[in-house]
């Protein structure tokens, strides 16, 4: 048995935490000699529905699970903390613009930003609610005294979906898919690179040659899949998120097999691919266990620059609409 | 990788099944070299939210998931199945007797139960939905080819409930508690066996010396837990359930540890307690990984007696109440 580690989540008594910190409990994500403290963090009025969650998870029974903090204080949520998943943040109400929601958000990752950088020592960090990106990029930037490379955006569940179309319009199972990466922000702005992408070892494009359906229908449904879930499920995607949030955790702890890669919202310091710097932008990723790096030396046609062009302009919009958030 | 199994889950569309069905196709019910055909069943009114389901099982690109079948039709759901985990139940409506629960489920686990028959072959049941252990019975009893040993009625999330419920009273980790047992009924008259419960390989009895609160409270709690999670959650249980129903189908699978037994609902024999002949009663037991065995030799005091006796006393009631859906 290793030392127990901790492990924070925010927005806990969630639907998405809720498919989420059972998982984690269960030893699926740190694996299975890894102990675990779990730090849940709720806004007050949901902390009677945390309470619940934390008897259930008492209910499990888990060899791994030693023990829980319930609060509404980020502190104390971030408190020696080895993973910090921020999966807390506020819903698009009806009217409300786009503007409002990222800076009604963005107030929620000032907080847990100051919070992460008292409570933190060695942590890695994965935001999930959205807008992730930006809600990652002001967690970030009123955290300076953590690294900027431990802090990502999940943009797993994009990934998963462009994998699982990928395959089914080639006929082929899901593992056959390798090298997906989405470029950009987590929205319908989002590139899925079907370029690169492999099945079964070839080119996506020399598998799937219907060029019509991987510029159009293959791009806007991994971009619109959240909405077509909500369509069908009459509540958003929450399960699929949870388990992106954890092969996020896995692919950053472990090191990238041979040749693939895999998407995350990271921070750019403009190489290689001249995307401006300080976003946190999505790019295909390998890791050696401990850190990330971009994967270098891919060209892009006309095509693919000006989709990737279009969602980095959006990640800037929406960068400067919460500056004030933003610390020099 | 093994030859594909086929997995069938019922109530697929419902919030147990959304905390389950996920866990499943990960690999971590059946093991990581075990590709898996996912079955998923669901009345005509929530198929829409099956789909959906569906959707996000795609979403997670999980590689052991070969394939599923979407179907409100049982006999296309339990068609070559290895498991079927039968989590859909009607639940108790307002101003509902018990009798009229007993029979609404029952209708649906005749149905079942004929559908196990005509399209199952090397097959185990587990029956989460309740009253679990007397839809069991039913599904069991409509389905006669079938070895009734393999037919088991869900207990685990109680057995769960006692092992946290001991740990936290004795301070120590729950891995520390072994052989906990739950007898009777997956209802508040079970009894769990405190006496021959072991924590850090203590008897239970020696490390708790508190024999009020083991006899009063500590029973209580443990039979009444769902309830208090539904007052925390405002929901019920579904996550823990849904573990429990993971942690069920494992022990199953596996050898249990020398020394150590789990709970289950299973058909008595009258052997070797004297509990009434073809009732679904929760016994501690071992696997062989194959075949489960009921643990002889546990000497029971007055106490005990009385409880077990009350709750095989209740599940003889729920028996007489759907007689007519017994075929003798």
């Amino acid at each position: 048995m290793r030392s127990p580690i901790r492990v924070a989540v925010t927005g806990a008594a969630g639907q998405l935490a809720y498919n989420l910190v059972f998982r984690v409990a269960s030893g699926e994500v740190f694996g299975p000699d890894q102990p675990i403290q779990l730090h849940m963090l709720e806004i007050p009025p949901a902390m009677n529905a945390l309470k619940g969650v934390g008897m259930e998870l008492e209910d499990c029974a888990y060899p791994l699970l030693l023990g829980m903090t319930l609060t509404d204080q980020p502190e104390q949520a971030f408190d020696g903390v080895s993973w910090a998943l921020l999966v807390g943040s506020k819903p698009r109400s009806k009217g409300m613009e786009r503007g409002d929601l990222l800076k009604e958000n963005g107030k929620i990752f000032v907080a847990q930003g100051k919070a992460l950088e008292r409570g933190a020592k060695d942590i890695r960090i994965l935001v999930v609610g959205n807008p992730a990106n930006t809600n990652c990029l002001i967690a970030m930037s009123n955290a300076r005294s953590i690294p900027r490379e431990r802090f990502g955006a999940m943009m797993r569940l994009d990934q998963n979906r462009m994998m699982a179309q990928l395959a089914g319009k080639a006929g082929k199972p899901v593992s056959a898919v390798s090298n997906a990466a989405i470029w950009g922000n987590h929205s319908a702005t989002q590139f899925p690179d079907f370029f690169h992408a492999k099945i079964g070892g070839l080119p996506a494009t020399d598998v799937i040659t219907d060029k019509a359906w991987l510029e159009g229908n293959f791009i806007g449904t991994v971009q619109k899949r959240g909405a077509a879930i909500i369509e069908a499920r009459g509540l958003s995607s929450a399960a699929s998120a949870a388990n992106a949030a954890i092969d996020h955790v896995k692919s950053m702890r472990a090191k990238t097999a041979g040749g693939d890669w895999f998407s995350a919202g990271v921070i750019s310091d403009g190489n290689p691919y001249g995307i401006a710097k300080g976003l946190i932008c999505s790019f295909p990723l390998t890791s050696d266990g401990q850190n990330w790096k971009i994967v270098p030396g891919i060209a892009h046609d006309g095509f693919a620059q000006a989709k990737i062009a279009a969602s980095v302009k959006e990640l800037e919009e929406e960068r400067d609409a919460v500056k004030e958030m933003i610390p020099a």
